[in-house]
């Protein structure tokens, strides 16, 4: 079907595509299904009893506000409250520093609007989020990728990537999506040191920090920032734009996100937002803030780590007992995800199939690499993304035997071909 | 205060400033102020007690799916619910039309996303919605400006910027925000015609719709599209987007609009949609299709047409009491605006300081005209717009009467500055 509107597409549009993760999680929602695809909480921890209540409280306390339209830079006792919560992770952030997001991903998209010109290289992790190059892609950016192996992005790898220039790096330090590996506290000094040299700042990506199951919190790179030791006082926020969201500690269904970002920043910040959406929901922001109050957070965010920690044991054990020794994967100290890597030679696209017919899904790793001029195209596809939250742990169990199934038959498969005198 | 992030601004963001609008929301916001400057809805009409309701529904019998990640075109029952509610309007859309967005505002950012390449003409309303030029500015739109009058958009001035080839037409047929008009029957088919002769298709945007007061309800563009009526069967939405919003019948606060178009582009705008957000709360969906579902949307919205109605008559009275007769202003059969327009030679800025001086405050005209080579940029420093549904009856009143005493002030200077003899 054609009309008038179609053939006018900007120009910035060619080749968008639908995220094959949505699309997966589509396919896999079929019942039988353990899905270990999405990036999804378990909605037994959706504190649902505190949610009615806040609910209750601000409609009949504050609804004449709480369903106005409101400022664009976010409620103001919530902006407080999260300036107030991150003071205790050592983020020393005012209000004027924080503004909220329609989720953590409009935070990327308004990055992108402010900063990418087409053709401006970002220098990206590999793997990194799928969704900040999405959100990056529409603006024309390309991307100078540095691999991560357990102890984060490789920072000896930096320099030469750095003197190229690229207009800002995008990293998330804590338990990254989808490799689960978390930036060692050495590494995080030499990367502000690096991007202190280099005059590149830094976009840190912290949707999981609160979500640490095991080993001590490391100082989030926005507090070692050089700029902002520099300072003896007032504004802490220098070369570094820090980003979270209550997606993983509250619910994803609120869409609320925030940045973190020096004034001047927040206010252009700001404008792009009165275009993009106005404002976030003030009723969300104002049932998020009677939720999060008085201690809540916390109290809820130490829950959500004792029932993740259980279920991400569970995974790593059983991926320990089904698993042929060929296979490896990360221990993810916090977070959602681990990242398995199979022998060389496998075909992930068979492996995904097999998977789906026993009735298990993941995603496949090549989502997850940017292209650019370096990358080998084919390290994704060693990879698969395997998400421990929203699974109960005896369906976790079950998936990786059965993703242990998929990936063995191929294994034979494989090990068949290789062995084979070539020409057969 | 300078950082590795300032100086790295994207070309596009050159020259955005914040919506004089916005800030003068907030100057207004000091006690004893009566403000006819926003375009907030009155918080008495927002449905408390039901809000209540649907809120203790969703999150005693859906919360798993209402606090979870959900789909990107939006909450399934949600938009049937639209495409029903439309159809009593005479709008054939189906579910696969219709795609939920974080108010009207991110349907604008979207399609200015999908369609516009820096330095593509739109053709806009002289004067018309701020908010869209804001959304369109960032992409690197520029203008065509045609004046509207007491019956809307002039059709009649419409052949020659149609022939320049305009990438689309963005148009406000009902109580048009700023100016009130509504466009006329006869130019409805008038411009559809010269839509579909030219080639040049349009964006309807249609906020206050169901909002009105007297008279009868006018066919939408999307249902009078040539390309449309062209279809024996099928899908009937064809050269016409067609955008609405829940912000002005149930609550602003919640942030929820929707887009009506054809299936393709509602895939490629998902598409966008997925980077900017991911999707619009799932929460709030829920929640409104609560409230709206089972009739109760028509019913609230018939009582606040009884109470905007009153206060626009309100406002109306009050102006011929006491406004001079030079003054004059436009009678809008619903919406939430009224445009007043004072004789030339005032200087707006001075009316404007004495009106705020005065405890009362309006928006100067001159906020909505977009810039374009042929649009007279003092045309828009002889209005005022009006808003007339935010302040209860007997605030009008008394505002309109301190108005027109800064009014009735500024005339008297301008009438001496005209008689006196030149070079005094």
């Amino acid at each position: 079907m054609s009309t008038a509107w179609t053939s006018r597409y900007a120009l910035r549009t060619k080749g968008i595509t639908s995220s094959r993760i949505r699309e997966l999680l589509k396919l896999t929602q079929r019942p039988g299904m353990i899905s270990f695809a999405g990036g999804l909480p378990a909605p037994d921890v959706f504190p649902v009893q505190r949610f009615e209540e806040a609910c209750h409280k601000v409609l009949t306390e504050k609804a004449a506000s709480a369903l106005q339209y409101g400022e664009t830079e976010g409620y103001q006792p919530l902006r407080e409250l999260l300036a107030d919560n991150m003071a205790r992770y050592g983020i020393n952030a005012k209000v004027e520093n924080v503004m909220i997001t329609s989720g953590s991903q409009q935070a990327l998209d308004l990055i992108g609007k402010l900063f990418i010109n087409a053709g401006d290289r970002i220098l990206v992790e590999a793997p990194t989020y799928l969704g900040a190059l999405q959100a990056f892609n529409v603006y024309g950016a390309e991307y100078e990728s540095v691999p991560v192996d357990e102890d984060g992005l490789r920072t000896d790898l930096l320099v030469e990537p750095l003197r190229s220039g690229p207009k800002f790096m995008y990293v998330l330090p804590n338990f990254q999506n989808p490799a689960g590996t978390t930036l060692s506290e050495v590494r995080r000094h030499e990367l502000v040191l690096l991007a202190d040299r280099f005059g590149i700042p830094i976009v840190e990506d912290d949707p999981y920090g609160q979500l640490r199951y095991e080993g001590e919190h490391l100082p989030p790179l926005v507090v070692l920032d050089r700029e902002n030791l520099r300072r003896d006082s007032g504004y802490s926020i220098g070369n570094v734009i820090y980003l979270s969201t209550f997606s993983k500690t509250l619910a994803p269904g609120l869409r609320l996100g925030w940045i973190v970002a020096p004034p001047e920043i927040i206010s252009k910040l700001t404008q792009l937002k009165q275009g993009a959406d106005l404002h976030t929901s003030t009723f969300t922001q104002f049932v998020a803030y009677e939720v999060a109050r008085d201690g809540y957070l916390d109290k809820h965010v130490k829950l959500i780590r004792q029932i993740y920690s259980e279920r991400r044991d569970v995974m790593l054990q059983a991926l320990e007992e089904f698993f042929p020794p060929a296979v490896t994967w990360t221990h993810p100290q916090g977070g959602l995800f681990l990242w398995v890597t199979l022998p060389a030679g496998l075909d992930m696209e068979a492996v995904f199939k097999s998977a789906v017919e026993q009735n298990v899904a993941f995603v496949p790793g090549d989502s997850f690499y940017a292209s650019d001029a370096h990358t080998d195209s084919r390290e994704g596809s060693r990879h698969m993304r395997l998400n421990f939250s929203n699974a109960a742990p005896e369906q976790i169990r079950e998936g990786i035997r059965r993703l242990a199934a998929a990936v063995k038959s191929h294994l034979m498969d494989a090990t068949l071909r290789a062995e084979l005198p070539l020409g057969v």
